[in-house]
């Protein structure tokens, strides 16, 4: 497949929402840009959700990406941290496929293995291999490097995937 | 004050998501419109919260509210479920919000009190108070009739909540 597709990874938070769009081309990856969304933390929790649905929003109109992939929420918190993640969450999922992309969830474990080669790295380690696999790749801090790393391992699993589906 | 204000209350949910419509003027309560919104629920979990955002803001479109009100979660369930209603509840919360309407938050215990008369009142007594006060209320199951509780919550605690704010 010589088409291009541009992918938006999404690693979800309230107060910190980092993001990564690249191209992948067959089995070539390139940068195209990356960010943290913080949403201002006055307000109501509806005043700040709304925030992140339109900064989101602002980011997938200026970079308009073809597929969305959001990290799989591995809950070890308590139900009351469960429940403030999963508002914000639930926001991150919405944003895209209310514009009609698709949207896959990948375990973070998942995407550590595809990026690192292990499930069981170190936030410096993910940031280090994002740099490795995209030399142009020029993002400031942990979020937004987890949030490329989730669009890369996408770009890794979507043609396995859609192969799966038209088995199916 | 003498001008009325339209009031929605939301029990948010993924499968099953109840919403009332009410008009507030003075202490005057009427009732205008009740429902439950099922999303389907085949599909993605991004797709189902598509559906829920656009079947509550179709909601919003038809009956043009001023104000949401929307119940807090009590989580009592583990933090799978918590993340799973957590996701939805985003979705609530952002819809309202997202096309500027202020949206208050109260605790279910609240809503009963205010509609009951006590804290722990099974879901038969709320839908037959929400009759009482409203005998003009047409609904159809215990989702639209919490949702209509939830905004009559609000209708007797937003005047109060006003000159609070307006002393701090």
């Amino acid at each position: 497949m010589s088409l291009s597709t541009r992918i938006i990874g999404i690693d979800p938070g309230l107060r910190r929402c980092g993001w990564g769009v690249i191209e992948s081309r067959g089995s070539r990856l390139s940068y195209v840009a990356s960010g943290t969304l913080t949403p201002p933390i006055d307000g109501s929790l509806a005043e700040r959700l709304a925030a992140l649905f339109a900064g989101l929003g602002a980011v997938l109109d200026q970079f308009a990406p073809d597929e969305a992939a959001v990290e799989e929420t591995f809950v070890n918190a308590g139900p009351r941290s469960a429940l403030i993640l999963g508002q914000a969450r639930g926001v991150v999922l919405l944003t895209p496929a209310a514009r009609g992309l698709p949207v896959a969830e990948y375990a973070a474990n998942l995407v550590k293995k595809s990026v690192v080669g292990t499930g069981h790295a170190a936030k410096g380690q993910v940031a280090l291999m994002v740099k490795t696999l995209m030399p142009a790749a020029d993002f400031k801090g942990p979020d937004a490097a987890d949030a490329l790393a989730i669009a890369i391992c996408h770009a890794h699993h979507r043609v396995s995937n859609q192969r799966l589906k038209a088995m199916a």
